[in-house]
């Protein structure tokens, strides 16, 4: 299949590789150093969005954040000036569910399917294929992509329509951050009282307390191996699109909003490139004491 | 083995009846219309804890918040007048891991060895014997009381010194009650931007945003079955004892703060008695729209 992809950095390079693999005829564009290995592969480097979308019959984004999208499909030379009827944009950027019905909207009058299909899983899901992804749009379109989104990931789920891919994956970010922030007190809690809080992530493992959360970065906490993972700074992007979006909605998000200040000191002492798991640092500053010291 | 037991509720009527079953001659203060089957089975109904204390090795108590094991042990015809040195407390309640440390060293003073013993599992874990059990104390205390404990329990750890199982519980129940209120807001956020919370809780399934809580409550909110369960009064008054705590130790619990405040909310509505999971009720009353409607 003829296939665009736009969105070359620490996620999309992996995920056109394997598509490469797979045998697709891929259209790239903005191919720089770090990804001149996927033209040596066989994908063919173009001068703008509008010749990827020209050439291609799917276009998929996998860009930062929600202006990205817009410039990249509607900006000068943007893939909307290059769609004709019956072509399939993919966007699979983790951005704004509500820029997302407007943009879907957009396509749409060029006669063309929207899908948003966000993913998570990090690097190391995209570098396995083993992504989780999460997509809004019919279940038409769905049925037809599906075999090349499964070149890509594992877990792949039709949320709902256009959007609702876009939904799920915030409300993936809010509970994810929320959660690090829920161990972050408990561990802090512990050490602070004068517990061992490796022996007492190890007594809660299993319990109601139990969640990927726990296992994963609350031994980062106790290890103190903050090294990305997940920046901060890209989970303070997810949570401003859970905030903005909440406010579109009219929806109090109360515990959210607490968690974004949270990560906002982190951001001010300089934690903002640590793992998200970093969290946990700002209320060690408040407290002036650690989950565990550092190594 | 001849232990007393004190405290014969929702808990403490199984647990004992376990101790019974496994041969134990039990000591019982308390004994109510709902408990009698305890001395049908056996168990010998004592009228003071002065007189449990008196004719057991091992006390068990198992009542509701601090100022009950305060009362038990050390009021008129408590606990404390009936030891004599070589016999082991175990305080099986949740209370606060300061007042244990106080606790304990009293009852040291007597030539008895305290452990602190809460759990986790509620009333189907305690029925079914599977309780985990957070224990504080010394190597040797533990070693001598693990076969008692294992006839109530399964997942059994020694966290450290008196009071770090106390500190252990908090931890847990801060955990519980945050990640329940990430659910919270992940599922409503979901919901009213316009998807099905159960596809969004399913896609997130599996992923980093997995947790027993998603598993659990998360299908509750969308069920909307709110009968405990564990109650929001109960856990309020876990998280008032976290937050006591952090204030003496001089911790800033920003997020505990908040969800004790939403817990507040719920029971101002009158939802005090809901299982803990109706912690998004709270929130749904902000927001003007619910998760799922109510069946």
């Amino acid at each position: 299949m003829k296939i665009g992809f736009i969105g070359l950095g620490v996620m999309g390079l992996p995920m056109a590789g394997h598509l490469i693999a797979a045998g697709h005829e891929l259209h790239l564009y903005r191919v720089k150093e770090k990804s001149r290995s996927l033209v040596e592969q066989g994908g063919q480097a173009a001068d703008s969005a509008r010749a990827v979308a020209e050439a291609s019959d799917i276009v998929i984004l996998m860009v930062p954040d929600t202006p990205d999208v817009d410039a990249v499909l509607f900006g000068e030379d943007g893939v909307a000036e290059g769609l004709s009827a019956g072509k399939t944009v993919i966007d699979m950027s983790s951005i704004s569910p509500v820029a997302t019905q407007d943009f879907a909207g957009r396509i749409a009058e060029l006669g063309c399917a929207y899908l948003d299909a966000p993913v998570s899983g990090g690097e190391a899901g995209a570098k396995a294929a083993s992504l989780s992804i999460m997509v809004g749009g019919t279940q038409e379109d769905f049925d037809r992509v599906l075999p090349v989104l499964e070149t890509m990931g594992k877990n792949i789920t039709l949320v709902g329509d256009v959007g609702a891919g876009q939904t799920a994956k915030v409300a993936n970010q809010i509970i994810v951050a929320l959660t690090i922030g829920a161990v972050s007190e408990g561990l802090l809690f512990a050490s602070k009282a004068g517990a061992d809080p490796a022996k007492v992530r190890s007594a809660l493992m299993g319990g109601l307390a139990s969640s990927k959360i726990l296992e994963m970065h609350g031994q980062r906490m106790i290890d103190r191996t903050f090294e990305p993972g997940f920046r901060i700074s890209l989970h303070q992007k997810d949570i401003n699109n859970a905030l903005s979006a909440a406010r579109s909605l009219k929806l109090s998000l109360p515990s959210t909003a607490l968690c974004q200040e949270l990560f906002n000191a982190c951001a001010a002492q300089g934690d903002g490139e640590l793992d998200h798991s970093g969290l946990v640092k700002a209320l060690e500053t408040m407290a002036a004491h650690k989950v565990a010291e550092d190594s």
